[in-house]
């Protein structure tokens, strides 16, 4: 749905809104033949379909692998290629850091230079995560004119550099030259109005390079990714609601962030996170619970891991359903199949339950059951509007 | 998908896909309930259905009717409706014309008119192919200042003609009058660009009227479908891949070379187009096979021709199959119900088979299995991306 429709239609309500992600959920069979799903016990979740709407979600476009962003900005009801979060947004999201609508962040890595400044090692022989974060200590203590300086560390050699400040803009080239045996780039403006910023980023780069000079591993660095915030209407003004995200891993709560959710205090584990949920019941009226270890397992191609993880959830459902939500969404941000050990692109399973659901002949929650379920096959960035109007928060289009 | 993301997010890859067109595919049932598909006798499309992903591909929109240019477009990955054939370049397409950057094509007939120029036959009592060929030879004869003349024969009354020159422009009245018993019109020039284009195409009239004035019949021509070369993104940049066509019928050669797909030799049946396939395996990424005589059969209103034109392709599946591709996906450019003895606006039967397909509950390649599908009913122009995804030739979009 257009945003602007959203804006005009969307009514408060006293409804409750579950939003369950399961990373990277959708699978391909394993060597029985049956998915990473659809061989986990999943008791609570085959209940609910047996009253749910069942159906498949693209989170971007037939054939498109989405990563993290672009996937839950889906789940959000962005659409994922109109509202582009860049990398170094996503990089300072992903280290919980409150990006501001003046900041400008890139994705840092130290990286090694010989006495010509050459490129040796492109990935400082991967320097301890503490040593970055010593490293970027020293260099928080740049001054730039006009501008707040912060250096993150987020693994490894890799950081996150933002710059806070007026005016300042994302068309700059990376300094990165994706290869050894040449100096890093400097920074240029691809448009006349960014040639401040491109200024700023040289001089930080010079300043830097002193500071790390000493050194003989990791005594330089480059920047590439730079975006600003991304202007996302926000969630909870576009919806008329109050809304609130449980996240174990900061690249989600930070995705929340972004759309305007707030972000409760949910621990390092489903029970934390579900006991979060229940505290603030009453204060908010949509909650999106992010679930990271479908998608883990899937990632290192473990299909028993990834089937654990979604039985795991599963002995959760009964948490989020004792509470008396109104309308609960089970899904994925993309499939993650372990066969594959990647993203990729095949449509993630969706289950949407509570009031007012037309059920389908459709009784269990599995990548091929969705395939046939009510919903069919439709567009990530409609599952929201779709869950809210379950909930009676959408009003009537036209007399 | 949108023509820049797939520029962006395309890379190559050591995969092989082949897209097997049938045309006129869909059909509807016949006096036994089932269509000319589902009567045909398929086992070896059936056997890959177990393992495929079946769907079926809306061409263009609900309840259009796609022509042979539109239903191609679409397969090979183009908004059919954004990327327009014009009538002249089709036809010229179908002779194996190759249509450069300034070329302006028309379709022409020849006609008959009386002694007061008045048109009294607008097919020129569908004169024979080799009288009209014959004529074009005498039409090529005529010379314009600055640009070169092609008359070309194509059947019965009906040729191309095609301008080769700098500064042609489309931007052209028909000099069809569209009825009998008044002359045949000027072309008008409709913006004033194209008023040097309007004085040369009838001072081509002028001199045509002249050169054919000795005859009784086919004394005269009209001139309509006016086009230049349409500007195709072409596949091969598009998706970093080399890309060849095998079909036997002209027109549908000529589409895939205005996408710039090499065509190879592929003799006049499907052996031949097979041994042309295995023959150049190793020097293409991508194969598109054009088999004609299920749309034949339709057209012709003959169910039985059409059941068993799919019957028979269905015998050199194999060829296919025992080459080892990656991802092959069987479809058609529209449906072509022997019912109505014409194309349809009806959705096509889809198959996604090969590598990372997820299967689904559906086991027979037939309309009504189809319909039920894990890909649901999908535009046709995302069948590639789609085929190419599976083929690891699309890389992931965002972080």
């Amino acid at each position: 749905m257009d945003i602007e429709l959203i804006r005009r239609l969307s009514i408060p309500a006293e409804t409750k809104v579950v939003l369950c992600v399961l990373d990277g959920l959708g699978g391909l069979p394993g060597p029985r033949g049956r998915t990473e799903l659809e061989e986990a016990d999943t008791l609570h979740l085959d209940r609910m379909a047996e009253d749910a709407s069942l159906g498949q979600t693209l989170p971007v476009g037939y054939g498109i692998t989405p990563g993290s962003g672009p996937g839950h900005m889906a789940l959000f009801g962005y659409d994922p290629l109109a509202y582009e979060v860049g990398r170094g947004a996503l990089e300072a999201t992903g280290i919980d850091f409150p990006l501001g609508p003046n900041d400008l962040a890139a994705r840092g890595n130290l990286c090694t230079v010989d006495a010509e400044g050459r490129i040796t090692d492109r990935r400082a022989g991967r320097v301890a995560t503490d040593v970055t974060a010593e490293l970027c200590e020293r260099l928080s203590t740049i001054a730039l004119p006009g501008v707040e300086v912060f250096v993150l560390p987020v693994r490894e050699h890799r950081f996150v550099l933002v710059l806070r400040g007026e005016g300042l803009s994302d068309a700059l080239t990376e300094t990165d030259p994706q290869r050894e045996g040449v100096p890093p780039l400097p920074a240029e403006a691809t448009v006349p109005e960014a040639q401040r910023t491109a200024d700023l980023v040289n001089e930080f780069v010079r300043q830097a390079r002193a500071l790390l000079a000493d050194r003989e591993q990791a005594n330089h660095l480059m920047l590439r990714g730079w975006s600003t915030r991304p202007a996302l209407p926000q969630l909870p003004e576009l919806w008329k609601l109050r809304a609130a995200a449980v996240a174990v891993y900061p690249m989600y709560r930070g995705l929340a962030r972004l759309v305007g959710m707030e972000i409760l205090d949910a621990g390092d584990s489903l029970q934390t996170q579900m006991a979060a949920v229940e505290q603030c019941w009453d204060e908010y009226d949509f909650f999106f619970i992010h679930y990271k270890y479908a998608d883990t397992g899937g990632e290192d191609g473990d299909f028993h891991r990834k089937r654990q993880a979604i039985a795991d959830f599963d002995d959760h459902v009964p948490d989020v359903l004792k509470l008396k939500p109104n309308v609960v969404v089970v899904t994925g941000d993309h499939s993650t199949p372990s066969s594959m050990a990647a993203h990729s692109w095949h449509p993630v399973p969706l289950m949407i339950w509570g009031d007012h659901v037309r059920p389908d002949h459709v009784f269990r929650f599995s990548e091929t059951e969705c395939a046939r379920g009510g919903l069919g096959t439709m567009p990530a960035k409609e599952v929201l509007p779709l869950a809210f109007a379950h909930a009676r928060r959408l009003t009537k289009y036209g007399a």
